[in-house]
């Protein structure tokens, strides 16, 4: 948690961050989103034009060629290994910033400044960085972790609803993985909540979040609790690219820990009334289950990396806060859980 | 030292390291000369056809398109991070498949089996994995350590002379990091010298680089050392990439390992006699030094990644063994010591 820094003067830190750093070894990177909102609120610190770095936004712009372009200008500015890439922007920014500077010659250094509730939860928590390839979701990436991440509520309010539901839908996630009591509070959170109380749950979310990884960095035990709700969740998100209004990554997740859990009622004796109070929430919240062919839904969770052979696993609970991993799952108890959606 | 195993036998080495892992989860990588030479020296083991993979050859397909053919392949086969990437062939071959590797779902495992000496006794030893990008030699890598490296002398059976000594280059450079009597052995080997006699030297050699990356895996410290004679050597190498004839690493090497011990014999009292007996041996084996523009030389340099700022430093030797790193030089004294060779 000492690399996260929850504040809501985050210029101000920066600042003194970097006071002491040349300006020269300053490089920052936005998306083309988040840099029309807010790069004038950074014009306190004198960032050297020729290195600010402008990303087309959208997901499909997370890919080796921009890693390339960032690349390109870090080499042509005379960038070095301790030279400071900060990332502003939302998960798309954080994970491609970070895969970019894991690589750059060999690793330089770098700083998250997340401004979606999403990134600020999960994508910037971690060390997990990367790219999509092949149109497969961060399938080229690394684990490298951030110097410092800046979480400030400032960027949350011009953040439009959807996008705030579907960061949402992570911090369910970790309420999920923490106390009966933690899930109950996420799910009284609307939009008449104090910012306080905001603050507090996601102070609490990322507390979570960055304890599992601590305790695991790179994946070999209880951090695949992490991926609860993300087998479904991945493929949804995978399949909905393809359409006219594709699912927002949360969003996704929402829908594949919905799957996840009425699977853990089915084989994991998930408590039913708590389940069907989280159905509730998340119908309200993020519509009805989108409708996928299951043999496409099922063929997409089979290229999954998280699984460890050629089989479907999950992390099932029992309830809150009692996971199981790698749950292998048959094809007919897939498709029964999935009709019971699809009916 | 553990994860290198010194063999005659690498092939029955490797199906024994092989026996227990499905054949579905092995990807082997050659370059297309390797491939040509030694594919069927490994037809003991049953890879699937599919599953190998050819680069061509050369420094230039050291690059991110070649890594993303890799990744290509590994993904549409259906890879995890559990598969083993198999590397046959020299430094380029290594350094390209273990960053593909590195990358890969964040990082899959792999192992080297370097065919020349340079791989043998510097590429696979240290976990430096990387291609080129924008004309600028590993530009883009990580640090990634293979499962294991086998090192077996068949390989150098093949290997044309100027190959040979080019490896032994930075065999000669480990005994400069080491003591004066490693240095004079290194100076006997010549084309008489029994097979014995040059495993001997390769195990010491690899074991000298392997102590000083285990003690500063990250090159924070101690394995700076290794940069001695890269600083110039990696300079010259990159200009004479638009020659005619392209100097090969080693002996951008050992001209910039004489560059430096010249500097070293100014700067820090490194004996005249045995530098002397260095210049011989060198430009005995590797030819004259090639004339370089002294401005292009400096400039080249200035690029130079292991530089912290925007000045040129070295790593020093004041006696064989004992070596002072990111020492800084004025242009003045560089441009000093490349008139006496260009003289």
């Amino acid at each position: 948690m000492d690399r996260i820094l929850f504040t809501n003067r985050v210029v101000d830190e920066l600042a003194s961050m970097l006071a002491h750093l040349p300006k020269e070894d300053m490089f920052v990177l936005f998306d083309s989103n988040t840099y029309a909102y807010w790069y004038s609120f950074f014009e306190k610190i004198d960032f050297i034009k020729e290195h600010v770095i402008v990303c087309e936004e959208g997901e499909k712009n997370k890919s080796i060629e921009s890693a390339a372009k960032i690349w390109s200008v870090l080499s042509r500015k005379g960038a070095r290994r301790n030279s400071l890439l900060i990332n502003i922007g939302g998960g798309m920014i954080t994970d491609l910033g970070g895969f970019a500077a894991a690589c750059f010659k060999r690793g330089m250094r770098y700083i998250n400044i997340p401004t979606t509730l999403l990134a600020q939860v999960d994508a910037s928590v971690g060390g997990k960085t990367g790219v999509n390839f092949d149109g497969l979701k961060n399938e080229i990436g690394h684990f490298y972790f951030p110097e410092k991440t800046f979480i400030d509520p400032v960027f949350l309010k011009t953040l439009p609803e959807r996008q705030f539901w579907s960061g949402y839908a992570e911090i369910l996630k970790h309420a999920l993985l923490s106390t009966a009591d933690d899930v109950y509070a996420t799910m009284e959170i609307n939009s008449l909540s104090s910012k306080d109380k905001l603050m507090d749950i996601i102070r609490r979310s990322v507390k979570l979040k960055s304890d599992i990884v601590t305790s695991d960095p790179f994946e070999k035990g209880a951090r695949k609790s992490l991926n609860f709700g993300h087998t479904a969740g991945h493929a949804m998100e995978s399949i909905a690219q393809e359409w006219k209004c594709p699912l927002y990554h949360g969003e996704a997740v929402a829908y594949g820990m919905l799957f996840e859990l009425y699977l853990s009622v089915q084989k994991k004796g998930f408590e039913l009334t708590l389940y069907k109070l989280l159905e509730e929430f998340i119908f309200t919240r993020y519509g009805p289950m989108p409708r996928v062919e299951p043999e496409i839904f099922y063929r997409q969770m089979l290229h999954d990396k998280k699984n460890g052979k050629a089989e479907i696993n999950f992390t099932l609970l029992r309830r809150p806060g009692e996971y199981e991993t790698d749950v292998y799952c048959t094809r007919k108890e897939i498709m029964e859980v999935w009709s019971y959606f699809q009916s």
